[in-house]
This record gives C-alpha cells, sequence and structure tokens, in this order.
C-alpha cells in the first residue's frame, strides 16, 4: 500500500565533506603544514554520538578555556543533542523558548572547513554548498577568510574615522552610524582566491572545497555616499583607503566613483547583527568586487588622490600574467555558475531521476542563463532560475535529468546580464596562464565538470 | 577636528524588551500563570556578565541535564564570550573555524521571549522585530507558536503518509521527498493571534510584544502538488487533512485547490535544514494562510471531499462575531504594516532627523504602498519600499524625519496587490467587535499608533 515509485525510489544524494590534501604542490602554493592540532577539515565528518550531549557547549567550552586556538572539534557547534523519541507524539516537546535564541537539528551536521594553512589566524573556510538550498547563506556557515583572525570588538568603544581630503574630518560612533538612513541588499560575496587549487588539475574533492569561497546574505547599513558627503569629500579626491580593526589591519584602496555608487557600510546580516567573523560591528560592502576589499571591523576611511598601494594590492591579490607583468585591481568578480548537486564525492543510487541543481553569481550584475550539460558541454538545456533574481547575488538554478545509467560530465555555464559568457577552463587558460606552482591563484571563474561514473560515484575531474 | 553634526548627533535609539502582564484581564484569557520557573520574558534583560563565559554552553548544559523543562536563562543563547582587548588590531584575531559553525556577538542579546501561557509547551514566543533589519528573521529569532511543545525527530525515521482519496496511498521518506524537484520562496509566517492582547487597549509595551509573532524566512520544498500529483488524486476530492508529528498532533483542513496551488513541502530554511522549533525536518508552508496552518513535523496528509473539522478549526481558531455566530475558516492574513524603530519603550534623543522604518505584509500578495503618518492620521507621506518587494512576504519600509521635538502619534498604513488598505482600530472593531475578555483575538491587522512624548519617551497608544 506504501510503496515509492518514480522519481522517488530508494533517494540516496549522499555526501561526504572530508577532503584532504593530495599532493606536494598544495603544500608549496600554502606554505608547510605546522598546525598539527588541526586536520584539513576538521570537524567534518564527525557524526555526533547518542549520548554526546553538548555540541555547542563542547566546543564553547574549549574556546572558553583558551584551549581553541589550535583545536579541532569533535562535533559542530550550533546544536543541542536531545533525547529521540521512538514516537514523538507520544511524549510532550521541548518547552518553547528553551531555546530563547535557536539553533539547528542535532541531525545537521555540516560545517565551515578550514583550508591548512601555516597558522590558523591567516587563513579560510569554505561554505559547504552541496548542502545549501535557495540563495540565502546561513550565517553560521558563511565562509570565512581573514590575514590575522576574527577581531572581538565592544560595538559601544568602535568608531569609523573618515580623514584626508575632506572638508571636516570625523569620527563616527557606531550610534551615529546607525542612525543615517539605511538600505538592505541580497548579494554574494566571493574571495578572489575561490578555486585557487584547480587550475591545473582537479584537486579538491567537494564543491565545498572548489567553491565554497562564495555566500549570500542580505546586508543591512548606510550607502558610504551619505558619510562621504557628511564629511565632504574635496575636488581632486579620486581614492579611498580602508582599512580594518583587526590584527592585520587589512587595508585596500577603493576608487571613489564606487565608493559614491553602491558601496555600504554594513552593520546588518540576515536580519541581525552582522556576525564577529563578517566584521562586527561594522563592515565596507564593496558590491561585486573581490571579497578582500569588503574590509572588515572597519575602523578608518582616507580620502585621496591615488591608490595607497597597499602590501594586499602589491604583493597580494594581483594576478600574474605568461608576460611576467601583472594585473592589479582586478576588482570585479566576473560571471561564474557550478553544480552543487549532484557534485563531487555524491553517489547517485541508481539510474532514475535526479534535480540538478546549483549556483550562479556575476560581480557585474544579474544572471541572464544558466545553461547545463550533461556530456561534458556537447550539448546544453537551459535551466530554470529561482525567483528573485537579484544583480550580484546568488541565484539558484535547477534542471530535471533523467540519468541512464551510463558515464555523464554535468557542466553549468552562465551568461550576465553584460553578455559575458562564463568560459571554459581552456579559454581561461588561455589567457591567464599557469605561472604558479598550481597555475594562476586568483579569478578563476571557468565552467566546473562533474563526473559521474557508472557506479553513481561523482568526482572533480577537468574536462576540455 | 573630529566633531558630530547633524543628523549623526548623539543617536540614542535604546530599546528595552522587558515587557510584563499589566492586567487581571490578561490572566482570564492566559489561564493562571503556574509557570514558577520562568519569567514572562525570559531572559530578556539579562546581560551577560564580562566573566560569564559560555553563555551558549550554560543553557545547553541545562537543557541536557533535563533541568530546562520550566527553566529560564540568565544569558542568551547563541553566542561565546570571549574576552575584549583594548585595541584589536594590537593581538592576533580568534582563528578562523574556531567556531566552524558560526555564532553571534556576545554584545548582541536579543531573544525570543515567551508568553506567560499556563505550560511552556503550549506557549508562543515572540522575534524582537525591533532590533531587526531587512526581511530576513534569523532563523534563530523566528517566532514559535506549539501546542505540544518541540518534537525531537530523527530524519532518517520520519516520513510522510498520503492516503485517503488517492489512487494508490504512499509513503515517502525524507530521502524521497528531497529527491523530487524543489523550489524556494522567501515569505512570512504570521500567527493569527498576533496581537491578541491589543483589542480593547494597549497593552504589551514593545513592537515584539504587540507584532512578533510574525518572522520572513526563505524556503526551500517541493511543490505539494507535485506529491498529491504522484499518489493521484480521485475525483470529488475537495479537501486534506494536514496532520504533525508533535504531542498535540495538530491538525487542519486545507482547501485542495490551496494544495495544488502552492503549497510547499518545506525541508529548507534560510539555506540549510529547517529549524527544529519550525518543524524539523519536513513542514507544510500554506503561503499567505494563518501560521497554525502550516502543520509543523508533517507526518500525514489525507484526501477527502469535506473539510475534517478538528479541534484547531472548530474550538479554536474561530473569529467570534457580535451576532454570536463564529466565522470559520479565516484563513488569508489580510495586509498589515508596523513601524518596528521607532516603537514602543524606545528613547529618542533630542529633536533631529530620525528614519522610520518598518515591515509590511499581505497574505494576498504583495504590498503596493505604505503610507506613514507622525500625526495620528491627519497627514500622511508615502515610504520607500526597500527591494525586492515579493509576494506574501515581509517588505521593509522606510522614511526619514525630522522630529521638532513634540508630542508625535506615529503610524503605518498599507495597500496590498489587491487595493486592500489596512483598516484602523476603529473601522476592524466595527466589524468584528469585541466579545471576549480582551475583545476578539484572532486576525488583528489594525493600524499600530506609537506616541513619542515629548521627552522622546516612545509608547504604545490606541488613537482613534
Amino acid at each position: 500500500m506504501s510503496t515509492i515509485n518514480s522519481p522517488a525510489k530508494q533517494a540516496a544524494r549522499s555526501s561526504t565533506t572530508t577532503e584532504r590534501l593530495l599532493s606536494a604542490e598544495h603544500d608549496m602554493l600554502l606554505q608547510s603544514r605546522s598546525d598539527p592540532g588541526s586536520a584539513y577539515f576538521p570537524g567534518a565528518s564527525a557524526k555526533p554520538g547518542r549520548r554526546n550531549f553538548m555540541l555547542s557547549s563542547m566546543a564553547a567550552a574549549g574556546a572558553a578555556a583558551g584551549l581553541a586556538s589550535n583545536k579541532s572539534y569533535g562535533a559542530p557547534l550550533g546544536s543541542v543533542q536531545r533525547e529521540v523519541p521512538a514516537d514523538p507524539s507520544k511524549v510532550q516537546g521541548t518547552p518553547l523558548a528553551d531555546e530563547s535564541y535557536g539553533l539547528r537539528s542535532q541531525f545537521e551536521t555540516e560545517v565551515r572547513t578550514r583550508f591548512a594553512t601555516k597558522t590558523p589566524e591567516s587563513s579560510w573556510t569554505f561554505t559547504p554548498l552541496e548542502k545549501g538550498c535557495g540563495i540565502i547563506t546561513p550565517s553560521g556557515l558563511h565562509f570565512e577568510r581573514s590575514h590575522g583572525g576574527t577581531a572581538t570588538i565592544d560595538p559601544s568603544k568602535h568608531s569609523l574615522y573618515v580623514h584626508g581630503m575632506v572638508k571636516q574630518a570625523k569620527k563616527f560612533s557606531m550610534k551615529d552610524i546607525r542612525r543615517f538612513p539605511s538600505i538592505s541588499r541580497i548579494m554574494f560575496l566571493e574571495c578572489s582566491g575561490n578555486g585557487l587549487t584547480e587550475w591545473s588539475k582537479p584537486t579538491l574533492k567537494t564543491v565545498q572545497g572548489t567553491h565554497g569561497l562564495t555566500s549570500t546574505s542580505e546586508w543591512t547599513g548606510v550607502p558610504l555616499s551619505t558619510i562621504l558627503n557628511e564629511v565632504g569629500v574635496r575636488p581632486g579626491a579620486k581614492w579611498l583607503l580602508a582599512e580594518g580593526n583587526d590584527a592585520a589591519a587589512m587595508t585596500r584602496s577603493i576608487p571613489l566613483a564606487k565608493a559614491m555608487k553602491d558601496c555600504l557600510l554594513a552593520y546588518g546580516q540576515n536580519g541581525e547583527a552582522i556576525r564577529p567573523e563578517q566584521g562586527y560591528p561594522l563592515r565596507l560592502l564593496v558590491p561585486g568586487y573581490e571579497g578582500n576589499m569588503n574590509i572588515k571591523w572597519l575602523r578608518r576611511i582616507e580620502i585621496s588622490d591615488a591608490p595607497f598601494m597597499t602590501r594586499e594590492e602589491t604583493s597580494k591579490y594581483t594576478d600574474l600574467l605568461p608576460s611576467g607583468k601583472a594585473v592589479q585591481f582586478s576588482f570585479e568578480m566576473e560571471a561564474k555558475s557550478v553544480i552543487t548537486s549532484p557534485s563531487g564525492e555524491m553517489q547517485l543510487d541508481g539510474p532514475g531521476f535526479y534535480e540538478i541543481t546549483g549556483i550562479a553569481w556575476s560581480g557585474r550584475g544579474s544572471i541572464k542563463r544558466v545553461d547545463v550539460s550533461v556530456d561534458g558541454g556537447k550539448n546544453w538545456r537551459t535551466a530554470a532560475l529561482q525567483g528573485p533574481v537579484l544583480p550580484i547575488c546568488h541565484t539558484r538554478f535547477r534542471l530535471p535529468w533523467q540519468w541512464n545509467g551510463k558515464e555523464a560530465i554535468l557542466q553549468s555555464r552562465c551568461v550576465d546580464e553584460t553578455g559575458y559568457v562564463q568560459p571554459t577552463l581552456g579559454q581561461l587558460v588561455a589567457v591567464r596562464g599557469l605561472n604558479g606552482p598550481l597555475g594562476s591563484i586568483y579569478h578563476l571563474n571557468a565552467i566546473q565538470s562533474w563526473r559521474v561514473a557508472n557506479d553513481g560515484k561523482v568526482s572533480n575531474v577537468h574536462h576540455y
């Protein structure tokens, strides 16, 4: 009486998020791995034991005791373990407001995973995109990239100082900033290093590793133009410096025209205060520009007539070309897409129906179209785009697929509102070259290929 | 050199979320308060001590030890206390992935607050709307309304059984359901009891109390029509019963036409699995209809040719009219709006610039316009609507306001795409009457008035 027919037969799109460093080439790029307490993806494959009561408190205790700086946790933060009754409808449930700030189910275990850089303060963690749905990234799983760890800041003592080529230098407290007219915007942020291991050969196994340095939130704050008008920009000014209040005192130069156009002094993320690792209490958002320019823990803006040539735009975050010259100030994140399911390390449970889904985004505006191929780019079908389709924002795409049980190469290719078409890896490498130990480093936005083997195993491949 | 001019002078829109039961009338409605361990708004005014290290672990420990069922916490869940350096840029920050599932800043203390019902399992908690920004509600602060507490369910053992007037009854595991084509939708949910204390006189002090039973999330799942087509609905079927797997076995009748139109079997919320208190692992979403019809922990759907006349649609969730007759099946949540800032208990810091902001929503479609009055409805100005403006979704509105320091009555009034205009309280009461101890109970969508006194104190008032 209760049988399941197609398309819902014994579905099993399982995924593992455990990945390992695979080659010596990685270590060349990533420096030696002298971080003994940290697994590459700490906690990613850990399952909470039935009696492992306090998933959140264990980790919190470690942090509080100062033991956590180089320690990985056996279970993810963000849930409370509860007894599971045999029949939930035959016992009273948990009282309301038991969690006055709610956490996730104990059965949900996906986590951000850290790349094995030399120090855990200058590192990055990946969003588990294969577990995502829709376009919003849970704030607890938003990717991180920091150069000196997460700063801990009391907002009542934090201020933003704006000076340089202005009529009157001013210091703004957080209360001042929150009193100005505000706007909200659902928008992606992507690290320009997203995919840096994938230039020369397929390296990381899951989409969390290959593409997990992009996330989307609803951001709220004050247009930077409001503050710049408040101080009065002097004639001749063309650039500004944004500086963070973290251990790296992270600094980048930003064109004044961009600042006046759409930059945002953000204090809100997904309906609450911005999270500490995203720059609490104040972050500069530079819509569509590479992630590191979106200065976290923003404390200072200096107006000038020229860029400041900081470390992070000279020795880092430039793109070395085959000619030996480097492109500087490659700000915009070009159009990019990736299939998040099926994706690397998933296991298809035999022929039949599957939904192919993923995300597409562009730093230059809205996504206009996403095409999907299941034969390595010979034939393409146009995927459905989930509304709302917003500019400079993850856009969810979906395409139904009947798998015939034979090897398939899955690819997605997006087009943005400027008409730019996401390139193949071959096309991108022809322009950018492969000048480092892993090829180039930043701004890899090529088409991603996932191979589905006869046995349903999905893996990361390069397919030309 | 670093002075602040208007509009940013010494802003201080402070708010308290502590509220108290004020009148005997409340107790008549709410039953006697036999919940000794629970403050009315537990934890709402608690400030974390500097050495109160583990805000999250303390509460989790209580829950794990089984002590939490009637206990309130001294500090909110969802943050980890860290040392605050005098100069954050002079010390290393917290290592990345220290929180592999991230939490909020220790300085953010807003919480859901529970209404003092007789039992903490059949109760509701309010979203702190006055702290919100944008349209997304953080999942940890989404309002709760449950009749038997939060069910704890292992998704690998959960199933949805669909039977009744169908060609073939079927049982769907969560794996089955997740394999079907999916959609996402950013949408509000509102409890029909939102504002129930406010019919006869202004009672609760903050917008969290008066309007906090509405929240917005991005929901992901399978259209219910897909599942109904899978089982094959038989001719003559007109209704379905949806049943939860909680201690209340919550049941409601839903018109089949609505089910086929836009109902959703949701397993995703804001980019991750739906939260336990929102129905993990599966919730029925009935867009625009009163919250209790959006059955949580969904385990069974039965198709029929007539409504099922369950307890929750006969003795409860009907609207008693002055004639003595009651309206049954008042499904749609009509258009409603409220100013969230300035709002009750906030304190304006003297004359000058303030942004008036709030949210508007309608169960019948998109918000078309929001007007704001600062003189109790004599004059109105049209507010700016923050995009994206989505159907059946919170819409953020904003209006700049120069306060002259004299008493003001702030009101917002919305219009939805059907042309429906949010009524005044007088207009609504003229139709609905005041037939209970506090007036009517459900579906209060009248214009809200906030009084700004000469001294800047904001309070909840009725203004005709």
